[in-house]
């Protein structure tokens, strides 16, 4: 067996028997099977693709040479105790990185153009158009700098933001002010008027989106106080934290797209917060296609002796 | 007099005397006169900056070299039937480009990231993403490739939107598919999903946005139908149209940021459509500063002999 596929169906794109259609097109010649249908001597397995895999699954085929995780964050994957000791790669393919990019733009642009006050003035009927000013007064600051922060970074400074980064470790693009480590976490806050968290989920990074984190962030920004993106995982921010900064105004606003639980419950709130929009953990769906072309291309190049792209540093967490 | 300043207070920027303060401060030595406050031989002055000075105001001044038309779009200045024969200059400064492409890129990510369905899935505290396509599967068409036109077609396509343009004479943006002329409006209809009008107005534009145009739209699409994206002028579309073409499914949807009256009247059906969005005309405010620093710049450099930009060429009536 090359390759078993370990997913469950989370919508009809990712029905197991479609996975193994799209791989087995990209893999002439080679079998694919699927975990728990098929019928696999655990010894033939070469490579596994897999999401949230039960723990201990991938401990039983004793020659893996390689996991691949079938979506940017391993931070589900990486709690398995008995995680076996090969190469874990993730998924950065352009499609998921643009589509993250895509809802960091959007939504960026909703609180600086005062979306919401004008679609309340929509519903009132009321033409009060309020001071506008340009997309350079508003300062946005991106944390987590890996290709989809990087990218993200780009696009907002592309449409005119003053953006900054925050990253673990020193990094460098062109047109962002990068800060980095914990000593650069105080002045990357003092300068962000919307904070876009775009961060793995690590021991080092739950809950770091708490009350102490909101209320460094700048308050003399155009908008009357910051705002918060969540874009990254759930487990970043403290939700009892986002909803008392929001209540006594240490922040603005909030827009989750990832939640401690989800489907996030109906009583949860959240839901009917004036100050908060909810998605659906939809910033970047994560495009079947796109996912099956990049594996099988890392396993062609693997195989020909080429390395593995966007390995996982398991002492890191992402 | 070197300039003559005729302006209405819109708003606090607005007011005739800080234009006065503002452009003081960069032609420092010159006389800078209000209309009508000052008292000012007429022929003195050898240019105005105006926004919709009254008919007829402008042929009292003989020897007026230059007019500075305080907007991008010259329409109700051009309809001044004594309006002299000398150069008029409009405004286009990066600050207006920039806010327009805010405009055209936030709403053309609403449209494709189903943001109204997924506020009203929060509303009724429903968890139910809908299949979310990328980018590159919406195809965009901007009407208009002026410095605008083309900056917004620019952004859509970094952003990863299919971006094709059309414009009345033949143009060339690298990544743009650029169709023109009569010849050109139905090919580029027919690939175009969300419809961007950012024309002048002019006899040949007013009412393009008419039933017929709308009903050569793609209708193949992602979305399930075109949409209208008009940050233009209120003339180019013509209203009762718009509203049959969403009543009977021709445009699925309307973003409307001009009109033909002015605040938008409180009994228009606009208001209250389920399929219109109505912002204020403030898809591009004008900023008093950088249009103060752009009319002195083109002053110096016109009396040091060098040629004036953005010039309007009334044959073609922008």
């Amino acid at each position: 067996v090359t390759l078993l596929v370990a997913v469950h169906a989370s919508s009809e794109n990712w029905t197991p028997a479609r996975w193994r259609t799209r791989l087995a097109e990209r893999l002439p010649g080679r079998r694919i099977a699927l975990w728990p249908d098929d019928a696999v001597d655990p010894s033939s397995v070469r490579y596994v693709a897999a999401w949230k895999p039960p723990p201990g699954l991938l401990a039983t085929f004793p020659n893996l040479e390689v996991v691949f995780n079938l979506g940017a964050g391993v931070d589900a994957l990486l709690q398995d105790p008995r995680l076996p000791d090969v190469p874990i790669v993730r998924v950065a393919t352009d499609d998921l990185t643009n589509r993250m990019s895509e809802y960091v733009l959007m939504h960026t642009l909703m609180i600086h153009r005062q979306q919401r006050y004008l679609d309340d003035c929509q519903r009132r009927g009321f033409w009060t158009p309020r001071d506008q000013w340009a997309a350079n007064a508003l300062r946005v600051g991106v944390m987590g700098l890996g290709v989809i922060g990087a990218d993200a970074a780009r696009k907002l400074a592309l449409v005119g933001f003053d953006v900054a980064g925050w990253s673990r470790s020193p990094k460098s693009i062109e047109g962002i002010a990068c800060f980095a480590g914990d000593a650069g976490l105080a002045p990357f806050l003092a300068r962000t008027d919307v904070l876009v968290a775009l961060l793995p989920l690590t021991p080092d990074t739950r809950g770091v989106l708490d009350r102490r984190l909101f209320a460094d962030l700048a308050r003399d920004g155009r908008l009357g106080g910051p705002w918060l993106i969540n874009a990254g995982r759930g487990g970043l921010h403290v939700e009892e934290d986002v909803l008392a900064a929001l209540d006594d105004g240490t922040l603005l606003g909030a827009v989750l797209d990832v939640f401690a639980t989800e489907p996030l419950p109906p009583e949860h709130p959240f839901w009917g917060h004036p100050k908060v929009t909810v998605t659906p953990h939809n910033a970047a769906d994560s495009d079947a296609e796109a996912i099956s072309a990049y594996v099988a291309a890392q396993i062609v190049r693997h195989e020909a002796g080429g390395a593995l792209a966007n390995l996982v540093d398991r002492r890191h967490g992402y």
